[in-house]
């Protein structure tokens, strides 16, 4: 009954396979080596796109890293006020961009739209140097409440940042749970929609630490080595990241791990919906349910041993009273179930 | 008719003169001089109160360094989304503390309550290390929207601050102008209220180019020295931003000073008031007044001359429609009597 | 005939099956697991001492993280000018500590001696807030020529800089390296001899990417977790970096892996010994030669498939003569053997 | 007998009339004003090029932001190890670039020399993305040691930077007295010898805030106006640091200032020649002088109300026995005379 996140759970066995069979010999080290040579390459495949790709381990450094090659360091990068970006990287962006400004907007399910968008752009007309100016939007695929942007979405988004002149990062920490939602291709809601930079996440759907920054033009990764090396990002022996990517890509493994979670959470949602006085907020999409309990429910699962986290939206009168419940591709019936089982009880109590 | 800005206006003559009196042969450098050191002293008297003060020439590098003493680098400072450190320092506060997030709130006129910081502060609870911790609050005073925070206003908000460990600054550009108009000690709307740390603004009442940085707590301001030199803002001939001060807290002359700009804006506000379409949008307490105008009028006043911008509320659908009206120490009757008299016509053409 | 770096090693076969043995079902997020305390606790046991300690996966991500821990953003780091974190982490520990200053000294064979760092700062006198305040002494053990300083040297060069105020870094990427070639316990070289902060390296030993900051006084990292956390070096699945350290630091790995690579640059440093017209530089202590060749013989190992790279010591006019040949804990005696064959034929040809 | 600094001067006369006539009613604030648009015009007059021109207040701040235009984040800049922005700054360089990284290096009398910048360059060669990469050179013109460039020299170590791709910075904090003393043009000693900034300084020789940063290649200026407002460097009523450098540059009031301070500087080195004793460092070129006197003759200076300074070089075992005395626009031939007689007297007991 572990529902805290995605990254409770291990790795997937191929993966730790992958990093076995890579420790062959030796090989050159800081990304020179051809396993490294041949992962980047299939990025270029995955998104029927020459693409600039960049290995690191958190996502945290991909977000920030990719973030400071789109805005200097007094531009504003507009977000959601739920991102993980402005809710739980500590400040990390800032940090990685050497100062930029966050803009917190409000959306359904952690969901921006392009109105509210061009609505506070409006709202910052540009009056150089007074205001610092909005040089990025950044959107979370799936987001951070398991709502996932269809590809019409992220165009009309895109279109309305690029209007402004701001370039479209995308937090793709749970890409592959967005993309099995929505049965596209990796182009239809990358590129093809207009996101320039992708933070393509593989550590929460199965991978110990991989995450690849994706520019889908070369041009704003000019500088990224350097930022990559100086922020500690740069692995001797990358080509254990490398490994890993080389395991998910293959056969689809990826897309298997999420096509599993997020079937988790689908029944994980359906067992819950029947039950008097549990609320769920939103439509399970990717691999995230958030439920409401009624009072003293929740306790009694802790007690039982769940394990899920109250969800607290900025400047929510009834802020931790929404529980998120995420599944991972280790997710079993038996804990969905066992759960489900665990919610009647005590609601039943 | 010029209502742009406070800063449009000069500098008091009594300013001037004290430049030139302090030019009266060799003084020891960065500040080490008897001007320097007496102008600090007087800070103290003026707050009844053994204070730490910091003469530096800019707003933006006052509130900036002020901050970056207040804060981690990877802290969040709790504002109004039109404060002057979110809107218009160009991501100063960033820079200055060295990556510190702003999270900006709501309020009208442009002023914070405690109720909205205490739900703001309630969103973000304590979960080190993944949010950034709040860990300042800044209150302008004068608001941006030229309202003014009763000494019990800021008592309330600093209790809610100081409840969770937040210090409290107040960017006091228009400090003056809200001080007449409370007309209370300075005391009683800094220390005594919570106040931790005041940007004390000289530059828009009668300066050239000087503001203080004055911290109630001296161990607060241990590193000071060399934040402010660092960044370019310890001047080597000091005494003559002391210069400024002397003449401007001697006699009172910052507070006539202000007087007079709230007088004109107070009859600014009386003069639009009953002008049929006009509406005012916040009481007149300090220098400022907010307006709209029928549509055409802000252009025809334009053409005949005047000029005041309009002002962009984050988020307003209506973006631009009200108007910001500046008086200054050095605006007289007849540029605000000319000023309803033009609208007048505009109107009523 | 690969003598390129260290890191060009895999990893040793029991670091890859210790994170096959991590990857057993779930585990807390974030470094919350069991693994991870007990990793933790173990480093305490390693040196004799209550100490904090932090994983991270690079080498450079541990001396800039620590490093932005010892001194101000407006500090300054003594460290020597052919140093790893002067010359080879592309002005990291200037982004880490946002803003820091190196000063880089001269010393035989990548060592700083205690006179030179006494005469150093006595060229950098107190002139607060004028100059940029030495606040840390940064020492790589072993030097990034295979040198290894005593504890005795250790201790003086601590003295000397604690005697000024500053704190004392350690650079340990190849400290296990450092340790078995003086025999002693890791406390004598570290705070025991003065050292406040290490970068434990596991890295370039056989971990896939495993470092450790210790800190030998916990005050020092009051805020670690927030600098590693914004700097994205949190890893979510921490127990992978766990268990690197379980199984490097269970029944002496550690350092039966360093005593090989040890003992396969002695043989190489001997092998080389004996040749006409090679120049050995510098008394090879740990994994590393340095050896200059007569003209054109490098040309001929690098067709022969020998790997190695030039060593530019900054300001040598003969920069890049000088070669460093570094062995790994996978060199075997073949590879050594093979190499120096190679340079006897090129040297007889 | 004050020889302290030249800041220890106040302004000219002719300074203090122009702020107080400047002083005439209202201007547009931040800098568009007709007198600073008039000023920044007459700095292409000065140059005989177009250039991109920005006021500023201090020369930490001209130094740091100029050198931030100049340089990534993670470049390096090559300076003298006793330049400004090294030794008098506090870590200001890197705040302003982000965190670029300072190589010091050494020279006769804080002078750099062309092979010393190519020889130090060779020692760096580009390593992407390990080692910082040069990206700029900066020179002190007049020298921290009173000494001055001639033309020829800077064009060669403009010439040894441009092939490396580097910048050339210079800091002209004493601009005007080493022009007098070259009796060249202005453009002579920058962009016609291959500078491609300067800080162009005001304070030191007569103002009582004002530098300018000049940039001879507009393209290098692009994102100026922000880096300078976030850093607070920005005036409201930029007028006032026009309205200096309007009479500053007027009928060479400037270079009349920088010949008076160069011609007391003269007589005092002449004046101390013949003294027993008393060593001269360094050729007297702009307006200081480098000497040092016999044991205990210091004290009976500082006694008889003399003031200088020790100079302090960086790794000299005979720190502070040097002292510098600098002469300004204000010093007159009876301080000088006064002085040396003091010396005389004090050598003679």
């Amino acid at each position: 009954m572990l529902f805290g996140s995605d990254n409770w759970a291990g790795a997937a066995p191929e993966i730790i396979e992958a990093i076995a069979r890579a420790n062959d010999g030796p090989a050159p080290a800081y990304g020179a080596d051809a396993l490294s040579a041949r992962v980047e390459a299939r990025f270029s495949e995955l998104f029927e796109k020459d693409v600039a790709v960049f290995l690191v381990a958190t996502g945290g450094a991909a977000n920030g890293l990719a973030l400071s090659a789109l805005v200097k360091p007094w531009g504003m990068i507009v977000c959601h006020e739920e991102s993980h970006i402005q809710m739980d990287e500590c400040a990390g962006p800032e940090f990685f961009t050497g100062g930029a400004k966050l803009l917190p907007l409000k959306g359904e399910a952690a969901k921006l739209s392009a109105a509210t968008v061009e609505a506070a752009l409006a709202g910052f007309p540009e009056r150089p140097p007074h205001g610092a100016p909005a040089q990025a939007l950044s959107l979370t695929q799936a987001s951070e409440c398991g709502a996932v942007y269809a590809p019409g979405e992220i165009a009309a988004l895109a279109q309305a940042a690029h209007a402004r002149g701001l370039k479209v990062h995308m937090d793709g920490a749970r890409f592959a749970n967005a993309l099995v939602h929505l049965g596209c291709a990796p182009a239809d809601i990358t590129w093809k929609a207009g996101v320039d930079a992708l933070s393509f996440g593989g550590t929460k759907n199965g991978c110990i630490a991989a995450e690849a920054v994706v520019f889908f033009d070369r041009t704003l990764a000019e500088d990224f080595i350097f930022r990559r090396k100086r922020a500690g990002h740069l692995w001797s022996k990358q080509r254990f990241i490398a490994a890993q990517f080389d395991a998910y890509l293959a056969d689809g493994l990826w897309l298997k791990l999420a096509a599993r979670a997020n079937a988790m959470a689908a029944r994980l949602s359906a067992g819950l919906a029947g039950i008097e006085g549990v609320r769920l907020w939103y439509e399970t999409q990717a691999n995230a349910v958030f439920a409401s309990f009624p009072d003293g429910v929740a306790e009694k699962l802790y007690e039982a041993g769940a394990v899920f986290y109250p969800w607290v939206t900025p400047g929510d009168p009834a802020a931790g009273r929404m529980k998120r419940l995420i599944c991972s591709f280790a997710t079993q019936d038996e804990d969905v179930d066992a759960f489900v089982d665990a919610v009647r009880r005590a609601v039943g109590a």
